[in-house]
């Protein structure tokens, strides 16, 4: 089946810390990372939807359908927000790449199947030379 | 194995249109690609071949071999192309990113096997922020 | 002074054709672009502003106030039209990057004036190998 | 002569806020920017040198002596940090972009100096579609 | 499973030449890349990790301990060198896209072993149009 | 006037030595690069001509008038070469950016001349991190 990928971009504020190490723990693991005053990024997500094109308008889906699921799990508990502070997710998990993976995966299969469709996998990008990728699936 | 990616452009005019479709409809439906006149676009396709490294040349293909093959089934029916107007294939299906997979998959799988080789994959990227994959499985 | 710039992409179909040459002329001279069902690009234009940042803001200008003005002289005349039939600035001019760029200083230089800026100069890039930079200034 | 650009890039968290204007004004000045909890980008600056290559080496800077300036100019103060709380130069100024590149023209041009070489402009890049260029002059 | 990619640039020399062709065979067979003076590429490898998340830490692994990995796989071996004459992997085998991506997978498949992980798949960038995806497996 | 800017790429080895080095001085200057069994870029050149556009073409140049000057001054010498054993223009100087972007320039402001333009500027990129910008000018 085609596989179509649409990506959304969203800008956000996270450092790394956790309170069950101490704070050289913390600053030996994470390094620059730690600060807790935050950095930030320009993530990329990329969603990737499985689906067969609908033969009377030759679309897995319609932008105009998918755009609002994207603003309801990508743009609107991230965009421009502190990961750390702002996101109950994060409250008790680190907010690295692959727990922002886990948490956009949760958010986006659901409301990628409220309009009919599947989530196959997507990819989050940190930056030009980082990158997950993730389908659901767990050990 | 080994996949080896070679991208090549193309730029096509095209609008999304369904006669089966009221005016109304169609602009309704397409939006801003429903203007019969036409935009266009910069493609990008990426063809993705498998096979096994010729122990005498290191190479899975040489690209001398492969650039005819990408002339005849990319350049040839769609570079500098009106999509609707000009390709057949879309005489009948709307020249969808999903559309146009399907036709380049079909002229590129049976190229490629003219050259002994094996089309594993194909992405076609119509923008920055949106592509899809195709590996000719339909449900 | 600071310039600011803000890119904006539109995507169009365009053709070359001058009807004051023979048909092997414009064959000759156009090549490929000859074509007049067309082909398309997704372009993209590059706002330089110039200005001193308001000291209350820090800001040269507000996008909130600048989206209305990319809208009005870039996204309504061009994005998802054919420039050769439905842009009359091009009823007597062709197409190339050369008179987007007049068209575009035009309308720009004109409206950033409305919001009290002065256009410094823009660059028209219509695929990874090509682009123009205008800044008003005619021989 | 030469204009040699090397890139850096550093992350950092920033939000704008001016504490004379009420909240409701920030809020309708500065939109999503204005959530004091913070967001973030992957900023990239662009450091162009002029200078005469040196007739024995053919480089107008060598990298191992320029690498030192970039540390202290501009990843030092900024990479990993929250702009707001942890640049002293932000504590009266809104962190965007025109006032960044202030901040690094400052500390670069003076560095620079240090090694013998002269700043002609800087480029800070916000993201894909933002950037700003400052070369120190102002009105 | 996430699966987790680190890129990484090297920049290196080499040139296509099968000492059992001819010397008409060579320049028939590989064109300009025959030229034994050699020619050069800034390649990229992504190197792809699969691994559960660290529930501590939020991550698949540390970067300070990926790093040294890197640099022992691809940079020590690579980086600014001259494939064919320094790299004794070549000695008989031509340095191509497949054979660097046959080299890489057999050092990083090894090394990411040493650090607990698993290297899931790699993939080798020569320019913007030719790339090569591997993950060890053979006809 | 409008700058138009065509984009052209090469790959060529080189390596950084001064015989009149001795050759800890050489190592202790150029580092890595002074490996003299060469290592290998992908440069890019952007080469920004300035003219009135042609009132019955709109183009100031047409890219079959182009590409011969290009394929002259630019990929005859350079491409798919050694830059220190191969280009005369190297015998007495370094192959750096600096020394790259004077001979390119010397070639391609005359041969521009022959199709009557004038060459405004080039722009030469080793790597995402570092370019050179020359326009004729010495001190």
């Amino acid at each position: 089946m085609p596989y179509l990928t649409k990506r959304v971009g969203f800008s956000a504020a996270h450092f790394y810390w956790n309170p069950e190490f101490s704070e050289d723990q913390n600053r030996e693991i994470f390094r620059a990372c730690a600060n807790r005053e935050g950095h930030g990024h320009n993530y990329r997500v990329e969603v990737m939807l499985e689906g067969e094109p609908d033969p009377q308008t030759g679309m897995i889906v319609n932008f105009y359908d998918l755009e609002p699921v994207l603003q309801r799990a990508i743009l609107d508990p991230l965009d421009h927000k502190n990961l750390n502070t702002q996101v109950p997710f994060f409250n008790d998990k680190i907010p690295t790449l692959e727990n922002i993976a886990l948490f956009l995966w949760e958010g986006l299969s659901h409301e990628i199947q409220t309009i009919g469709l599947t989530l196959h996998r997507i990819k989050v990008v940190e930056n030009d030379d980082l990158y997950i990728e993730y389908d659901g699936a767990l050990a």
